[in-house]
């Protein structure tokens, strides 16, 4: 794993559950630009609901990929800050993600085509005391600093780890009967995003599958809403690479109760 | 319309009603940074009640004069996102404003000295393909992101038109018996913006009209708060341009129920 | 005090308490373009409780040092504006504040080696009509943006002063019987930050001393929350340099209703 020192203005994105009434965003940012006067730090969200993983995995898989490469991207929703976590250096499709090994990189780690795995070694954080509950501030914030400023090449503060944690959300199963998924994110539309990647259906004819998510049965893969009548449902692959459910102009969050969806062909 | 290449690094300021619990922000940064890395993004808000118009246009009058020469000024309050609203890129005295076309831009139009209206060509979007409900991300971020880079003159994705939406709100009626006008803001401190523009006004004499709101009877403009006593009724001209009303350090909106403005000289 | 002009991004940070909903903060930020197009603007936070300066202390004593030296820090909580209230430069350990004079300096002053104290002078201001309401954009954003820009040094539009207001609850009182504070901040964890600084604590012997709050009583200062069982009362010198009280993983603002904490040494 390199170091990013090509780009005169490295991109640091920042991903948290903190909230925008304290100072722990704006502490992120004083190390970062200590380290790395020259880094171009973009807000995110800081509005993730509190310690929602699975939330947050969800925003980050909306944006990471759009970076240019080279980007690094920060995540801070970090319920186990202070145990033995692990904290993660990933190199996903030539953008870095710097965050704690609790599945909020599952998503990206789903929809990226190459992606190498690093662990930072423990107890490595910036110079002074470690505080047992600012890790975004003491270790993920600024290892972000010192890859963008290539001060310090993530070899030398982590070491390549083969597996993380995936949490069982994060993918679908596939059975005899087809796959097995569920509803993992609800938009502010009211559409139904689940963890059906276009990958896992390979094996199905968009015209002939047909899914189920609860009451609600929709036969074949469309391509945009407009494809079906006002209100009427609809699936088709989201702008993020996974199978999405919706009523066309209306919310299907309103109209489905359920979260596990079964995609089979007869 | 020419490009914007002579800064270093050009200023594009997002307003848009996207909340930031998501990741939509942070994709449209995206797009920017990948088409434009030396760009400045500035936050302007994302926090504009959702689909009003009104709201958002009156936000960007307060600041978009205040910023350099050549910075864009990217606007997505975009109800009609998907139907056949057009896509527009005006230069108002010499700063740009992307955004759709259904009167966000029409309070900078009103204070403006020189406007230029383009419509972006239909079905022109970043590459790949046009969602139907992210024209945020796929169309405006990109077409501030290419007009910052100076990789495509607004001529090439945009033509000229002559007019643009102008919503009823964003101007008054003059009549025989004088300016009918509405409030179309109401401040965080209570004060009642008005549409009646310091040039409406040409024709009156300052310490001779009338103005009449609701209940509320002013004679004569003045030029600050502090001219009348504590708790009395105060007209002046706001700092962007238009008709205020205002109680000195109290609040006019309590007071007043009408939206309407009848300003007259006997 | 000399002119900001080493850096090649200065960076200026923002901390209000306007909300994120209009156009304030977007426009205070146009100023600071337009007089430095090369400042590294951050948003620290504009979600400050309405007019509440102790909060904003404390959230600025989070972050100030953090940043490089020579970084701007602007602050405006300002329920004076409009008054004879003054406008402060201060430099403190080579970061500079740009703030009201009214207690909002308060925590880092007190955590700051060395400081300096200069009042701008009244009625400057930047070019064009004083809002009587807006200093934020009229006088601080763009004090910070002269400063930033080398345009002005801050001998040229402020004066040393010898003494600013210091409000009764940033420092604590020192008696016969110990010292005598308050809890002036309690964190989204429940941790109760107090007045009392590590140097204050200079006489005291830290496995000796003995803290009382309330009804809670604390034997030693503690290095981590992890010195003590679960659900435990421990007492550390905070982040930020002072004396906080928590349970370890518990919420001590749940189980403590006092605001003084007596710290004594039999």
């Amino acid at each position: 794993m390199k170091s990013n020192t090509e780009q005169a203005r490295p991109v640091i994105t920042l991903l948290t559950d903190f909230g925008e009434e304290d100072g722990y965003v704006a502490a992120m940012k004083g190390v970062i630009f200590s380290e790395c006067p020259e880094a171009n730090v973009v807000d995110a969200s800081h509005c993730v609901p509190p310690q929602d993983i699975r939330h947050a995995a969800w925003v980050l898989a909306q944006y990471w990929r759009l970076y240019p490469e080279g980007a690094i991207h920060v995540g801070v929703v970090d319920p186990g800050v202070g145990t033995c976590r692990r904290a993660l250096v990933i190199e996903a499709d030539k953008r870095y993600l710097v965050l704690p090994d609790n599945g909020l990189a599952a998503l990206v780690v789903a929809a990226a085509k190459t992606c190498r795995f690093h662990a930072i070694h423990d107890n490595w954080h910036r110079p002074g005391p470690l505080s047992a509950t600012f890790h975004g501030r003491d270790v993920f914030a600024y290892a972000a600093a010192v890859i963008a400023s290539g001060a310090a090449p993530p070899d030398t503060f982590s070491a390549p780890v083969e597996t993380i944690v995936t949490p069982d959300w994060a993918v679908c199963r596939s059975e005899e009967d087809g796959l097995h998924g569920a509803v993992i994110h609800i938009d502010h539309f009211g559409n139904l995003i689940t963890n059906i990647r276009a990958t896992d259906l390979g094996g199905y004819a968009p015209d002939r599958l047909h899914i189920q998510c609860g009451a609600l049965h929709i036969s074949g893969l469309s391509t945009t809403y407009s494809d079906v009548a006002e209100g009427a449902p609809v699936a088709l692959i989201s702008s993020t690479g996974t199978l999405e459910i919706a009523l066309r102009n209306a919310s299907a969050a309103q109209a489905v109760t359920s979260d596990t969806v079964h995609v089979f062909q007869p």
